[in-house]
């Protein structure tokens, strides 16, 4: 059982910033990530629709016989974390919790603000699971839906994604925030904009290394961690044209250049 | 038959562009109109994922027993009309050529500009079908992937749009084109911002007159035009969160309000 892959899914290529820290954290784990580039983004869709995608990409990853499965998508963890759970015979993680945490440990002033998709922040889950917490905290949330294709365009220091980011971001100018969750896996692409926009006295808080770090707990806590050195890592996407490739760069580097193998819909 | 409804297909909700041109010029037909909210974009996908999806469309429609398949989307148009001719046994029409025809009828220089979603411009549909006509012409073509969003997110006049547009459009500026086809359904609606980018010398061509004149000439070419007055129209969304009742209005018109029915995926 410890021998067997991570698997780790995603409305498509952000959740390789996730992957990218888990293998910085877990460096003798085997990795199998599912990316469904043919129906991304999923942040603007229904509750439905969204479960129903997310159940495919679990299940094709609970096939190839993973120890554990991780969700990298903000959205999907938004969403259904529960639904999938449910089915799962594996444990699962989501990347909520562990920036929720991540979010509680630094605030001072109890003011936290959360960006994401409209799917995310219609979800409410970060205010309901920092308030679970501290039921004192003061959350503010904004949905940002150009964010994900501004980042994926690569417009990362341009004029246009100033404006936009102006915008979107302008209710955080003097309302006390000193935390601000990055919560879509897009964003940290944008991080120097929305940095510059919010103030440095900000703190940007990531999903990628709190997950990371929840998961290299949670397998030393099952006795699952993986000892061997030699690793094999898999990545999968549901459509490869020629701009997946260089999107996935952007967000993982260069290693991953060709090694993306595509599978069909519907994913089985 | 002639009684039967016109089938119209999409990759989203800019085909209700079409579709509102089809209803003035032909007000005695019934209209079936799917757009796969699920899915959109199909513009920024590969060949294989985008007529797979397309097909699925089709069918559905051809289930419900159109008289006439009209693909009001660019990109399905340009990637694989000829996959849904093989496989309709009613006639089909595309928006590609009669914005084609359009453009040809229009231009005085023969120089013509054209833009669209990546996968329409990767297909160089639309140079082989002008060059065709006139193997003289001279075609310039840009992909603008950013207009999708920030057309569906409604920056129809934002200073952000106009430095997208500004920065697609650069080419335009001196190279000789008097006329422009706007290919994709989503472009009209960024109509004012892309006429102020290209100057007021250019002639904007938008696919959904000329794709509602030609469908009524070709209705009455092979005697499939309906005479009765009660009509009745049905409008199926694959995905129906709030976000797209929003948007529809920005293409339709207030009048769609409540009247989107969802159907589920996979769509048979």
């Amino acid at each position: 059982m410890n021998n067997n892959p991570i698997g780790i899914f995603d409305s498509g290529i952000g959740g390789l910033t996730v992957v990218k820290e888990i293998l910085k954290e877990l460096p003798s784990e085997n990795i199998i990530y599912l990316g469904d580039t043919a129906r991304v983004p999923y942040g603007t869709r229904g509750k439905e629709v969204i479960t129903k995608f997310a159940l495919d990409l679990a299940n094709f990853l609970l096939k190839k016989k993973v120890k554990f499965l991780v969700v990298s998508c903000n959205t999907i963890s938004s969403i259904c974390l529960d639904v999938i759970e449910y089915i799962s015979p594996v444990p699962v993680l989501g990347v909520i919790q562990p920036a929720v945490d991540e979010a509680l440990k630094t605030t001072r002033s109890g003011v936290i603000g959360v960006i994401g998709t409209p799917a995310t922040i219609a979800s409410k889950i970060y205010e309901k699971k920092l308030k679970r917490k501290n039921p004192k905290l003061k959350v503010k949330t904004v949905s940002c839906p150009l964010f994900v294709p501004l980042a994926e365009e690569g417009l990362i220091n341009h004029a246009a994604t100033k404006l936009v980011a102006k915008e979107y971001l302008k209710g955080f100018k003097n309302n006390g925030i000193d935390t601000l969750i990055l919560g879509c896996t897009h964003y940290p692409i944008l991080r120097s904009i929305i940095q510059q926009t919010v103030g440095p006295k900000v703190t940007l808080i990531d999903s990628a290394k709190p997950t990371a770090k929840k998961l290299n707990e949670l397998l030393e806590e099952k006795n699952l961690l993986r000892s061997e050195e030699k690793v094999r890592h898999e990545f999968f996407v549901t459509d490869a044209p020629e701009r997946v490739y260089k999107v996935a760069d952007n967000f993982f580097g260069d290693h991953l250049n060709g090694k993306l193998k595509e599978i069909n819909l519907p994913i089985a």
